[in-house]
């Protein structure tokens, strides 16, 4: 193995080990001492990677935000209308295939640090990209104000980030599809969509 | 002055303060010393009311559910069905009205406190009430699914609140008439509404 790789892999048993540590007991009991014996790396291995117990979850934070990011890219590219969502919502799939396979440390960030210091970074991410969006794809001439684009923007952001939140809770009970079809119905026929 | 008002008053004074100190400092560094010299009343006037800073915010935190639970229950009352909102959305304007009153300890408990506890609150009560309304007020002869109605629960929570959290934190830039617009859009047309 390549100094590299092994690097990598180190890191990423100390963020397993801290992934399975933080289920079994609140986070903010959780010492340095009782992740580095999860990842059976000694306490200057931890070091070498992550300045603190804090710098550890940061790093975890933008690296989801990074992933979540990218794919995201990947699908505006093929997106020319609002339209194109309406007719083919099956676009945001990979978006949500992303999400799935950090399922686990979504659950961690959001609901199990107990402070919502995740929460309100995702959903300043989703906004500032949702009224991006908005601008961008709206099928109307002129300009939507900045106010009702906050407005729309907040409550999309957090509709999705009350979903994942769910759906990341509870990981057997809900499937991708099923988080597919309610924001395809809340997108284009509001949250009365159902009933 | 009778010895109830004056007691009701005392404890509202103990609130008053707290909620002025969370404006200027985390709430973490807050000390009941801080709040009684705020409240220029002495430590065993504010512990003959709360046993703990932690107490007092959690009887914020109940009373103002309290307050919205209320709110709503009259307004359900002269509800029938999901189609009465559609055609008469101003029907949740009390409850609006509601939460205007009491923008600044909204702004305290979802926003200023750091941690997540009444967000968590506030989004379980929204989610039982919203089944229950769901249950209710489907204009469907068969019964919605339990999971269905989960999810469809938890993203209009979610919404609503992210929009209280922001109307909170920003009351005045928002009035009562832009969240009231933007959730009758998002209702009923979906969170495309605008473009």
């Amino acid at each position: 193995m390549k100094q590299i790789d092994r690097t990598a892999q180190t890191k990423a048993n100390i963020v397993q080990a801290f992934v399975i540590i933080v289920k079994q007991r609140p986070a903010l009991q959780i010492k340095v001492s009782d992740i580095t014996r999860q990842a059976n790396v000694d306490r200057g291995t931890f070091y070498r990677y992550f300045e603190s117990k804090d710098a550890l979850i940061e790093d975890c934070e933008e690296e989801l935000l990074n992933t979540i990011y990218l794919s995201r890219q990947n699908i505006l590219q093929s997106l020319k209308s609002v339209q194109d969502f309406k007719e083919n919502p099956s676009i945001i799939s990979p978006l949500l295939a992303t999400i799935a396979d950090n399922l686990e440390m979504m659950d961690v960030l959001l609901n199990r640090l107990g402070n919502n210091h995740f929460l309100i970074k995702f959903r300043e991410f989703l906004l500032d990209e949702g009224m991006i969006t908005i601008d961008q794809y709206s099928g109307r001439a002129e300009k939507i104000p900045l106010k009702q684009r906050e407005l729309f923007s907040t409550a999309t952001s957090s509709a999705i980030i009350g979903l994942i939140s769910l759906w990341s809770s509870k990981p057997d009970e809900f499937t991708k599809q099923d988080i597919e079809n309610v924001i395809r119905i809340i997108a284009t026929k509001g949250v009365f969509g159902i009933v």
